[in-house]
């Protein structure tokens, strides 16, 4: 069986692994007042380089619907991506940790918001003007939720139209590492010296088992977090264990060795398919998934050999889209045999 | 360090981190859609002795508050004892999560809601009076804030009147273990059988790293729990880590053999303290609480001996209260040096 | 002054008046219970020619948000025009009052959803599918925000697309009469016999002090109104000073008449300006709401000359476009007025 | 029929009527941009001596849960007499519009909080701890639930507690003028200047149709004010015949005559049966409610003459309790009839 489904569908680091074994001595404080819990914040300073105020949850939903709720009043407006995952696939989360602000979606091509996208979204809301939700946030994914990349001076410049406006930025970083290693940037460059306000950080879907930290590069930005996290159900009594993934995660760049991992094969699989007649690469491949347009027949192909993988959208006439999705676990051989299946006559 | 602080401050059962490390094997469907999830269920109907629909959830706010939200309107209320954690020790979750239902406390000694201070709260709200909220959950915790246990007939009539008013009945079990050992009943007896809806259903205080299953025993009472759970951040993308946890919670009757570890350490605890001149056992010790009326000094000296332990209300003249709680993990020989200790010169 | 901003700029119809007066003599049994609400009621069902559950409340937003928070859970989406004035200029009320449900905008022209809008929206959800917000109403502006009209069979064919998706329909009848007067169809043909199951039924731009009517044609679904609608403030002691407009309203077709006053003024207001050069109509022109495009230097000479209006949008090049209002009150002579400004030199 | 039930039982100032009739004429801005709206803030600074924000909405409950949301987060406590209106009788609107904050109830006689009751309520709630909501707001009803008054320098008191404990300070002032009349004191005296940050000024029960104002006297505190009032439907679009009321109301102390006169019959009400065998004046009359105990054989005779009160709680024995509230309205020979029924053989 060759997994290309998400890369959530692969199981955990064994460092990780090992930490939450060993988290488990003894006793400790509980919800979040341990010592894990106080050198992950630790250790976020020092990876991004400046002091945060972190936050450790279980998943990426809540990691986004808490930060944006933070940051965002009821009466205030979101914008986004029009495909973003707090827009289309977190069942409405947003709006409901935040009491019913507004996410407004900007179409952009290959997943991405862009400045004369944001600008004309905006213009439809007048500040001061109490009919219109006002705009409080602006949320990127990154990598976009077309696996392509935002470069450091591409979010400077949505930030700055941010800012300038008084919204905050939230990255969603559910692929974080995926980017950075991509981009060959610093965790800093990506984030907050490029503008962002809050990440997402997300570290299951690279090898965690269900850990995220929220980042605030203002710590004052953060003063209700803890109440909003506790309020929510996500401040869980053995904290440790959820700290420990991450403290693991971030140790000896880990994370990007992951990463790294996971985005060379996907490279792999772009590589050895792209050249195929009647496949096209849909958006450029920059992290770790794969968009392609192929003939249906190819597909099913695909799929009767044993490979697993989420279509697109629906088929339209005889071709459709299809996302492949590489982890840090997927095995190097599957992506060989599905190379190879697929140049198969 | 003797640590009676919580049974939360202790770290995980073994046959659960050994799980937890199994379920990491290759790949598996995520948000919830694997196998251990669905073998969750089936090993939750059979021990209940029903079918029941049963979910996964990271800490017990969120198993009380999205069970609680399921079954409560927004304009509804739930009664609950004054003392209950719901009621004081959630952030008011509850009423988020609800859209701003109304928690109604009712008094009563030991931490107990009794037939005539639920009859008594339900006067108050008249049916179908719109500036009434109107009674629609009664929630009871298993074991009180006390350490105090409903017997099932105790909760058959609570529920009677409870059903009778239209109302449903939820269990906060986050001890529910402790709770069944010492009554020496089945899980169905102590549960459906005596009229509860739904049960809040904890792992984590007694072994789990962070685990609950809220337990519908009428199925349709949940249409809509999978929503709510999404739309809350509680649905993790891998969440066979936490339904593995649970799977071994419950095989080989693991969950009943670790709280009676806890519940025979906190006898010990109780039995060699209680006789002690100036020290009044405060709440009947029946699962693996203990509340002691002791001298200010006393406490003073436990905790100069290394002790820790939670103070329950503030100093009242030269006494104090304190809780000491066990675990599944408690050494024994820590129950010894306290009890030693207390009944040193 | 000729004020064409909106029909909400001019004050009550003077029948109405006098029934808020004779309201206020002697006692009246409070919060809704009085005669005059219980009038209401059994006058909309003869209207509206079918038993009814109706609900006074007094404002469009209070009415919309609340329909549309009693048929659609926090899970679920609410589709309409992307420029419907819940989506737009209700600052999120509806995302507030359901709890954060997701409202999905469909782009179509003359602000009208069309079939194939609709069902396109709805391929993206996902049933039973809980990332995704549940498809749970439809709702549609009769007029539309451009001031057009759906046809009695526009509406049942996309009821129908609702109705077989499992979906209520709502219809922001702010104007409502206008509608229906302009289309010379009985209010059961404009609304329950085409599908609707609930309307907001709007009398304050159409001559009432602050008076809308929440109608549902299935009386069961309204179930829990009452309490959403006191839990929002929105039931008012002096309910009879609310109800008293709406009776009057509706008594001697009233309402019609007001509402063929302001239609035939825009007709007027349309047919002595679209022949002027460089003139277009935008919109047709099927209700009380004008939309021109026309030279910005026209519409400074038409300020200069003592007329208020909105611009639609920002002015593009030198071409303007312009909303124009008339009411059951607009002065006829300021119709004339303004129309012989316009072609003056 | 001599009606006791409720001051809202009654109709509108004529002066009120006359001014709701004249605010009619013309056109004006829509949605409180009109100038009866502008008087309105003007003439509450000079009622109050002092600069506010004021904001007209058509309900106490509105008026109510809009200023406490505005004061207090979602992880806040709200803390008021166990009998508030906003705790019993608002259907948790508070809690609504709030998202979710906790209301603790705090027991007292007379229905007034005391400074010891407020402080042992505070003592359970740890500042900075993530599971208890933070205390937010204190409110107290003047008069209370029970008709009595908290004089100026007993409301100073429990501010300063407030004040110390980082809270702010709401009055519901629902029959805020017969409060005033009855002390003797000025609309400062018995606000700001004892500490009260917001109050619910009520207009409705002395003699408008619907109309409240919430008034801040830190007008920074109402920042975000006019978009919860829009989110939650509460801006009407006619809002100047909400206004015109309220300045009307204010007017020549129209309000205070109204209230006076309100007093003046529950005085006579009070001083005509208090001395009647068997009837026991529950609470001091201190304003325009009345509270008495009286055997439960002469409230039958009340009713049987064609007397309308509320029974205040369930008979006990052959004792019932009866609230009778008199208002601007009250025929004053209703009251002396009553008085003469009741001493009748």
């Amino acid at each position: 069986m060759m997994n290309f489904l998400s890369d959530n569908a692969y199981g955990v680091l064994p460092e990780i692994l090992a930490a939450v074994a060993a988290a488990g001595d003894g006793t400790a404080a509980s919800y979040g007042s341990d010592e894990l819990s106080h050198t992950l914040e630790a250790r976020l300073a020092v990876v991004f380089e400046t002091p945060v105020a972190a936050f450790a949850v279980i998943s990426g939903t809540a990691a986004n619907a808490l930060a944006l709720a933070t940051l965002c009043p009821p009466h205030g407006a979101i914008f986004c991506h029009a495909e973003a995952h707090i827009a289309v696939d977190e069942c409405a989360a947003p709006e409901f940790f935040t009491h019913g602000a507004k996410l407004v979606g900007i179409e952009g091509g290959d997943g991405k918001v862009t400045p004369e996208g944001l600008t004309r979204a905006l213009s439809h809301f007048l500040k001061g003007f109490v009919h219109h939700p006002q705009p409080a946030v602006l949320s990127l994914s990154q990598p976009t939720e077309c696996g392509t990349l935002y470069k450091p001076d591409e979010i400077a410049a949505l930030a700055a139209i941010a800012h300038v406006n008084g919204m905050k930025v939230h990255m969603d970083g559910a692929r974080f590492a995926n980017a950075i290693v991509a981009l060959g940037v610093s965790a800093a460059d990506a984030s907050w010296r490029a503008g962002v306000d809050v990440l997402s950080f997300g570290a299951t879907k690279n090898g965690a088992m269900g850990a995220e930290a929220v980042v605030f590069f203002t710590p004052a930005d953060a003063s209700d977090f803890a109440y909003r996290r506790k309020k929510a159900g996500h401040l869980i009594s053995k904290m440790r264990f959820v700290s420990a993934q991450l403290v693991a995660y971030l140790a000896d760049d880990l994370w990007l060795r992951a990463a790294r991992t996971a985005n060379g094969l996907a490279a792999k699989l772009a590589g050895g398919l792209s050249k195929l007649p009647g496949v096209t690469v849909v958006h450029a491949v920059e992290a770790n998934e794969v968009f392609l347009r192929l003939p249906s027949e190819l597909v099913l192909k695909l799929r009767n050999g044993g490979a697993q993988f989420y279509d697109w959208g629906p088929p339209q006439g005889e071709q459709s889209v299809i996302r492949l999705v590489t982890s840090f676990a997927t095995p190097p051989q599957d992506v060989e045999r599905f190379v190879a299946l697929a140049n198969s006559e």
